[in-house]
């Protein structure tokens, strides 16, 4: 019997982490300084590709306060940077071969690849001797572009070739499908390179233990994995690799990695037996922090002659850039394995080049593989439409997954594990979006302003994602006598609200106020396992996790209770946050009950000191939120600038914990969407040298180019393969941005284009602007 | 069965911690110096009694660089500094009552009383603030002595009294016994106030997390405990106090509590957001880190014709000083329940008071209420020989406890535990260590050279020490697969070798050199329970614990061994480290088995990932080592010197772990045993002005003033109530010097005087050498 059915999920309650920020009492990595601290200062390879034929760092060397530099030659026995995950190696056979140095040897492959490392007194004297460091280069040819690379004879890693991996996901018979089609319809497409790009860059802080051989690091994200990287680099025990919180200032995706950085300022750091800074600037982070994104798509959909699909087929070209990173494989896998998104295709067959070329190497940003794959797919579907002579609202309706699919189990793997759609209608939800969103209007209104000559354009692109991820996760609840509540995750907070979240779901199993309720994450001492924030996963596992130990804690204060009240547990329950007799008036509350069960009553019990319950939540199962993102904007002919008029993003979300923060990530992700959509890219010489290395040339939407966010959510499909019914929402915002904004344009401009390439920039529209436009005069 | 019986344990195992200390990488508290750090200085009571009518501060708080300056009106909310263990209550009804408060509010009641605070930039500072606090006292009458504070009129503690509490332990007919006896001895022993007085004063460093409600903390003893009591006091989750590893430069006892010094620090260190250091000089430390000792007994023995003891009667004035501390109530419980030591006494009575007045507050050290009972009972049972007519060797022989007589269970309590001695043959012993020693010989060559002129004596004392205490201990062993075993144990390193022991005893049972074994302590983060190391309980509850986890790794790698090689368990065993197939060459080392237990794997099978358990070692049973010191010595009639020609400490121990750390604990314990005889102790004027507080006046035994000690031990008793045999022995080796040095110094000055008071100061030896020696000349 619950007494108070959902008091606090669901509700709007405030989020724990702003009062931080708000006050300034936040805490970045860049904030530690420690006593006799030295910093780090990377010398980066200025070559895209090139053989290293020297290195002299003897000038640096004998500058005043340089400490210590380092090149690759001293670090050769700690090898690469390795990836975490065993598994990875069933999906890349040779990974080894194309993981990190420390510091290049022999070669460098990208611009900003790190070169040497030179460790003093203060950061000026770190960056001005890191000048001195003289790196003699002999160019090599440089490949850019995945297609060419995979074509060309060049051999980057000879031995092993330039295609790391080739993923292929299939069902169904996709030549039969294509041959008796009523119309096919193919289209390459690109998304450009463009990444995270977070307020605060990396900053990593290391301390060894004076007198033992431990280090203290401040700066990581992914605290537990992170600790079982640096481990096997430098062959420490995990636990004497001690991650400390501190804020996180976005991460994204692209931040999480053990970086070579890293390593050098750990190593270091133990060697010197002084504490090392690193604090990365923004130019470093444009070429050295890991970008995302960069794929072509060579799609075709076969279907019949009332529309519906009969068959989809895509070959993929993924840049991975230089090396392998943390996050990677798993970004390739589903790709490889996603590309239909939330509609009935019968046959799939999916090819992807997993291919390396001069560039930053890639990790996971914010929806990776959706991102990609859903400006392609939804493009594709809007050429499917009109190859057909239907709408591109209809040609939805005829193909998006039905309650009567469900649940759609095509026979095919992401992650190793075989996907599952099991909940929910998308057609309903497509409908009732459009009709929420006026959609019909918009469209009618659109077309009446282009009759009086404006640019008014309106276009959508339905999503689905996935969330979870990651095996587990762990989750700790501790009551205080002294009147808090402890939680401990091993989610991290990277932005997302997970402290509030979790605050709300504990809350509620204790009945007590979240605003008693401390969250504590990323801090290898207090939780000594977890997996982390990513892959919208924090809800459904640490959510898991923290509700188990809940439900542990009051079954624990009930037994406790029992003994301490002399009354059979039977006749106890739980009510505001206190035990209580039924028809009595004893109780007792959960923090005396804790209070009472003191180390030496409970040992000599046989029991543990407390009230504090430690779980495990098990939970490979994804989940799939899906949903439909619809814009009208307007186009500035004169200028090629545009403006929003409407924007609006829907979700089928499962059961919501916090309506406040679900929108918060829903916003902050239609920012992201339309950077990656409009402004940002990584751009490149021939020769590979980078040339959006600053904001002057890499664009990033600020406020005035954020439209209003309308946001309209379902709870319809509450996901069965979790007790809370909640699904991942970090990443559901962002996913069809591109191929509505892209869409849209099309529309407004009405010049027959057919936007293929992300991100479509300010030029590319002016001089479409400038091809179509007839001035008024 | 075990392959290699005893291969680490009973072995002089080099100590683990001496590289450390030896290549000065050891870190202390005060090596800690955190960026932005406050210097506290504390403003200490001038007067031993007194009314304080006023505080000015002003002066104090407008000196450049002073940050904070606190009094006691300003810490009324947060009450006085409470102990631990709920437990004590029983003994003491009024504790809190007898508590100290942070800093003195209205009265102050000890010369160094805590009275303000004085926080500024650098340590000058905050001392030359401290100087202008201006405190107008109203002085009160002062009272020193035990006995005559529980005879006044003045009412120290009004409402309570003076005596804090009365502790009374008996059996048998006490009256019955004395009333029949044919020979009754008495007389009144004092020991004087001295103290630990470790190499590190005490040192207290504190940081807030800038982000969180979170202090990190280095310089306890006892970080478990202290976690508890500072939680409680300050109103913080204990989980919010970290405690962080440092060195500790010597304890003894006396500077394990949570003292009043490390209460404001912390609580202005929250406050404030800022670090806060406090490093205590070594006057302070005389004035106000816990004395110990003092006690006064008044005892008398019955015996029959033959010199049995048919009953034993102590009354005890205990000089707690001005308030209560920690591990006061322990103190005066075991003093009462030990007095008989390892003798057949059938009727017993001791009654203790436990007294307040105006000196430092007490603490225990080394073997407390056992140096100072032994001191008096060796000493009586002395004059009981004389009385009854046989020597000191025979009435020990005629009362000792022999094989026959055990288990000694009189039926009195000792901390809530029955006093249980259970195996043995102290007479035995005791003639195998006249024998080994020699000693007849030391008496006849004392006499022949007495005979020339010289001083020389011969004395001893008989000793029982008891070990353990503190119902459990916590250990983890941890298998890493980069080569290293880690265990974490509740235990701390106090200079005793815990590391060193806890390494072999885990070595032992994983069957891989001790070297790969690292130990982790005295850091709440990594080791979140325990009770920590004192009253010799290491061995045994610290072993304990390790061991048992480190069968329970054995068995998991087993368990895991037999899936990875497909062997049936029952097939495999453990040799060197590794789980090798019993007629096969297949084998696994512990590392391997560790790395392929990664967190995705363990977790999959729903197991805990890596090579680790973790344990909980109960056991509240105290061990009984006892033994002999024996002592000749010559003394310099004309400037009462004296030079210690044989020095000679047995001890039956149970099973030894290491027999090198366990020599360097007896030679330890036996230098602050002399220190205690004829060196060191707190005096103080008539008006509580103390006298000692510099090393020029509290005189300390440095190496010249040491012998050289000889060590025998049997270990013909291993304890049967631990699996590993052992006993405590970090005090056994201070217990009976007192006895031991008296009883040599009458014998060798042969003046008729019965020494009853300790320390026998250089000035009363010259004194009694002025009365007693004739010139030759």
């Amino acid at each position: 019997m619950q007494r108070c059915p959902q008091r606090w999920i669901g509700k709007p309650v405030r989020r724990r982490e702003d009062e931080r920020f708000l006050t300034a009492s936040a805490t970045f990595a860049g904030d530690i300084d420690l006593t006799g601290q030295l910093h780090l200062r990377i010398v980066r390879s200025t070559q895209a590709h090139a053989r290293i034929a020297g290195i002299d760092v003897e000038e640096a060397r004998s500058q005043p306060g340089v400490r210590l530099v380092l090149t690759g030659e001293d670090l050769t026995g700690i090898g690469t940077v390795p990836l975490e995950e065993a598994g990875y190696h069933e999906i890349y056979p040779n990974l080894e071969a194309f993981t990190q140095p420390v510091l290049a040897v022999d070669r460098v492959r990208y611009v900003g690849q790190p070169v040497a490392a030179v460790f003093a007194d203060d950061p000026y004297l770190a960056e001005d001797a890191a000048e001195l460091v003289s790196v003699d280069y002999e160019p090599l040819p440089v490949l850019l572009d995945p297609v060419s690379s995979l074509e060309s004879e060049i051999d980057l890693f000879p031995g092993y070739g330039n295609e790391g991996a080739r993923i292929e996901k299939a069902y169904g018979d996709v030549d039969g499908a294509f041959a008796e089609a009523a119309h096919v319809v193919c289209h390459e497409y690109t998304v450009g390179r463009h990444s995270g790009v977070p307020m605060e860059t990396r900053n990593f802080v290391v301390q060894p233990d004076p007198s033992r051989d431990i280090l203290y690091i401040w700066g990581t994200v992914h605290v537990h994995g992170n600790m079982r990287v640096l481990s096997r680099i430098l062959g420490m025990p995990e636990t004497s690799l001690r991650m400390r919180h501190v804020e996180i200032g976005g991460n994204f995706g692209v931040k999480g990695d053990v970086f070579p950085e890293y390593v050098v300022a750990a190593w270091a750091a133990r060697r010197l037996r002084r504490p090392v800074k690193w604090v990365e600037d923004r130019q470093e982070h444009m070429v050295a922090t890991s970008h995302a994104r960069e794929q072509v798509h060579r799609m075709g959909l076969a279907l019949n002659g009332a529309g519906e699909i009969l068959a989809m087929r895509d070959e993929i070209f993924h840049n991975h850039g230089a090396f392998f990173r943390q996050t990677e494989p798993l970004v390739s896998d589903i790709t490889t394995g996603i590309v239909f998104g939330p509609y009935r295709v019968p046959s799939y067959e999916a090819t992807l080049h997993a291919v390396f070329t001069n560039k930053t190497p890639l990790a996971a940003y914010r929806a990776p593989g959706r991102y990609e794959s859903t400006f392609a797919r939804e493009r594709l579907l809007d050429l499917a439409a009109a190859a057909v002579g239907i709408s591109p609202v209809e040609i939805r309706r005829r193909n998006l997954l039905r309650a009567k699919d469900l649940p759609w189990t095509p026979g095919i793997d992401i992650v190793h594990e075989p996907f599952h759609f099991d909940s929910g209608d998308v057609v309903d939800h497509f409908d009732r979006a459009l009709s929420e969103a006026g959609w019909d209007e918009w469209v009618t209104e659109a077309a009446a302003l282009r009759a009086e000559g404006r640019y008014v354009g309106v276009g959508f692109g339905v999503l689905m994602d996935k969330g979870g991820l990651g095996l587990y996760e762990t989750g700790s609840v501790e009551v205080s006598p002294v009147g808090r509540v402890r939680v401990l995750t091993g989610a991290s907070s990277v932005g997302q609200g997970v402290e509030t979240v979790l605050a709300q779901i504990v809350a509620e199993q204790l009945q007590l106020d979240p605003q008693l309720v401390d969250v504590e994450h990323s801090d290898t001492e207090l939780v000594p396992d977890g997996i982390g924030s990513w892959s919208s996963r924090s809800t459904v596992l640490a959510g898991g996790a923290a509700r188990m130990a809940a439900i542990e804690v009051v079954e624990k204060a009930k037994r406790l209770a029992s003994t301490m009240l002399e009354v059979d547990e039977a006749d106890l329950q739980l009510a505001d946050g206190a035990v209580t007799v039924r028809g009595a008036d004893s109780r007792l509350s959960l923090f005396e009950i804790a209070g009472r069960w003191d180390a030496y009553s409970a040992r000599l019990a046989d029991d543990q000191p407390g009230l504090r319950a430690d779980a495990v939540y098990r939970n490979n199962l994804m989940n799939y939120p899906y949903g439909v993102t619809l814009v009208q904007l307007e186009v500035d002919p004169e200028t090629g600038g545009h403006e929003f008029l409407r924007f609006f993003t829907t979700a089928e979300t499962g059961r919501i914990i916090n309506p406040m923060t679900t929108r918060g990530q829903i916003i902050g992700a239609a920012v992201q969407g339309i950077g990656g959509a409009l402004y940002e890219e990584f751009t490149y010489e021939d020769d590979g040298q980078p040339t959006a290395t600053s904001f002057m040339d890499y664009l990033l939407p600020a406020a005035l180019e954020m439209p209003d966010v309308d946001i309209f959510t379902t709870e319809d499909a509450p996901s069965p393969d979790n007790p809370l019914g909640a699904k991942g929402l970090g990443e559901v915002g962002i996913i069809a941005v591109g191929a509505a904004v892209a869409s849209a344009f099309d529309d407004a401009l009405g010049d027959g284009s057919h936007t293929d390439r992300l991100p479509l920039r300010p030029e590319d529209i002016f001089m479409r602007c400038q091809l179509t436009h007839k001035p008024r005069s």
